[in-house]
Formats: C-alpha cells, structure tokens, sequence
C-alpha cells in the first residue's frame, strides 16, 4: 500500500527578495515562524494583506525561503471571495495568471501575475519513489476514505532528494475530503 | 453512461413556521425568489444573519417552503469561519448537531440543534432510479473530470416521485473539484 501523508495548505504567499524589501524595509528578512514538511521551507512571522477587486485578506502567512517570483496560492473559495479567476497552476507557471495587491507594514507592490491555485501534488523523495515506481510528473490517483470519501485525481508527482514524501491539497479539497493535516491519502495508480 | 447534472450548494437555511413568524413577524411569510431543482422547493426573497461563536454571516439565504425543523447547512470551511463543528448530516438528521443563533428583521432566534455539513447526495425520479437499477438509501461513487477531476464517494441516492434528476454537493465539493452549477458527474457504481 502506497500511504501518503497529507498536508493541507492554507491560502499562503511566496515572495521575491525585492518584494520583502518593498514591503518590509530594506534591510528587512523573513524570519522562521515553523519549519515545513519540505527541507528547508517555513512558515515565516511575517503576514501581508492581499486585496482583491471584491475583497481582501489582512493577514497571508508567507513561506520561506524567497523565491524568484512572487506567488500568492489560495483556494477557489479564496479566489471568489477577492474577486480574482486564478487558474490551476503547478507553483511556479504564473504566466497568464492574475495579479493582485500587497501590502505589507512598510510599503505595497501590485503583482501583475502570480495568483494561482495550486494544482493538487505529491512530493517524492527519489528513494520513495524508485520504491513505487513512480516518475517525476506522472500523473496519480489518491484515495481519501471516511464520510467524505474521494478519489483525487490528476494529482502531479514531483520527485527529488530534495523533498519530503508529503501529499499538499488545498483547504477546499481538505473539506471536501473532511480531512485536516496529518491524515494520510493511498495512492492507487 | 448514468450522467448526473450537479448542483453546487452555497449555504443556506431552512425555517420552520414558527421561526419565520419570530424572524420576520407575525403573519410574514417566504416568498419565491426563485425555484430551485426540485419540484415546489424556491430560493426565497428573504435571508437572516447567523452569529457562531467565532464569525458570522450577514446574508444566508433561506430555501423554502418551511419545514418541520429549522436547519442551517453549511460548508465545512463556512463552519470555520463561524466556530462551529458540525458532522457531515443527510438532510433532516439533526440530532446531536450545533446549534447557532440566527436573527432577522423582526426577532431572533437561538437553535440548540440543527447545523449541519449536508452528506453529498442524488435525488432521483423513481423512473430514473428504475432505468440505472439504484436503489433509495444505495451509496454512489460519482466521476468528476477536469483538471480537478474527483471521484466522490459516500453519494447517497435519495429516490422519490417527488424529486428530479440532480446531485447536491457543497461549495468546498464544487470548488475541490473545480465545478459550477450546471456541469455533469457520471455515476461509476
């Protein structure tokens, strides 16, 4: 049986080193709130307001470490509640998508792209999967049971010894699956 | 091929008699605002306000006609933001459940019962129940496709003379599995 833990991701922003500095201050860093399943990554102290043309959130946690680009990644709840259309991404392919407004304690940035929900994923370790014999980028089915029953489909494998073998969905697939962080998912092909 | 139309559910709330008097006032009744799927049931003109423990909504739209017992129904992310826990309930089922307290232009009034996550269900004609050999209380598993795609577990079939072909899921279903109204899910067993 090929169990995956879960972990289910609240709407969160990654941003670029110049963008911590617009918003926080030169000179200004993230500093580590928790680490995250995956090596290296945490959940910052830091938060900014997004706002959307239909509404805002006041506080955003944002992930660590800085990455090239500023990604924001919410739900399609999340995206109703902005007023913004986001596609389904893999992190990271933000062209086309829509940008969005952020504030933070020491200056603002408007994004003209980087707004997407994130395409539902597993992250291997490449010994996890040469286990199962699965590939980077393969395509998977996760079985999810109890009274919300689902089968995710069109789930991407990402494989690398930099990761950690974790399954990431959203807070809307979480409650539709009534899972929450820590319950673990069967891959069944 | 068993193809069902899906209808994604917003929360809502459904009132008995006597609490539409004490919201409302007495002698006020509901009136259409729309009709919904199945045959007599509307979306009525008039909504309230719910206040949970933890958050609240101005505008909760009341579906008609009155019912025995008043029941909020709710997402498992709308039951977050209010603070409360409710269990994954068919229609009906209110034993044991949260109670919320809910106010309108004339009065409010406070449920010990009657919140509820609504159980993922098809309401089926006895005719197409007969046609696809599904039997009232049967649990369905139904495809979604797309780049969500989803199969849902745990559908109850509900089967009646009284009802239309349509599948109820709720806004985290909808949104997890990158639905909207008026889309189809096909029935795999």
């Amino acid at each position: 049986m090929k169990k995956v833990p879960i972990g289910v991701s609240a709407r969160h922003i990654h941003l670029s080193s110049e963008h911590v500095k617009q918003l926080f201050g030169d000179g200004a860093e993230l500093t580590v709130f928790k680490p995250l399943s995956q090596p290296d990554q945490y959940a910052a102290n830091e938060t900014v307001a997004v706002h959307g043309p239909k509404g805002s959130f006041a506080k955003v946690r944002i992930l660590g470490p800085v990455r090239k680009e500023s990604q924001l990644e919410v739900s399609r709840t999340d995206a109703f509640a902005l007023g913004v259309n986001p596609p389904v991404r893999e992190s990271g392919k933000i062209e086309g998508t829509p940008g969005i407004r952020i504030v933070g304690p020491a200056g603002e940035v408007t994004l003209d792209k980087g707004v997407i929900v994130a395409a539902r994923h597993i992250h291997f370790h490449t010994l996890d999967a040469e286990r199962w014999g699965i590939k980077d980028k393969q395509i998977l089915r996760v079985r999810v049971g109890g009274d919300r029953g689902v089968v995710f489909e069109q789930v991407l494998a990402r494989v690398s010894e930099q990761f950690a073998l974790d399954m990431h969905i959203d807070t809307d697939e979480g409650n539709a699956a009534g899972l929450a962080t820590g319950e673990f998912g069967e891959i069944i092909d």
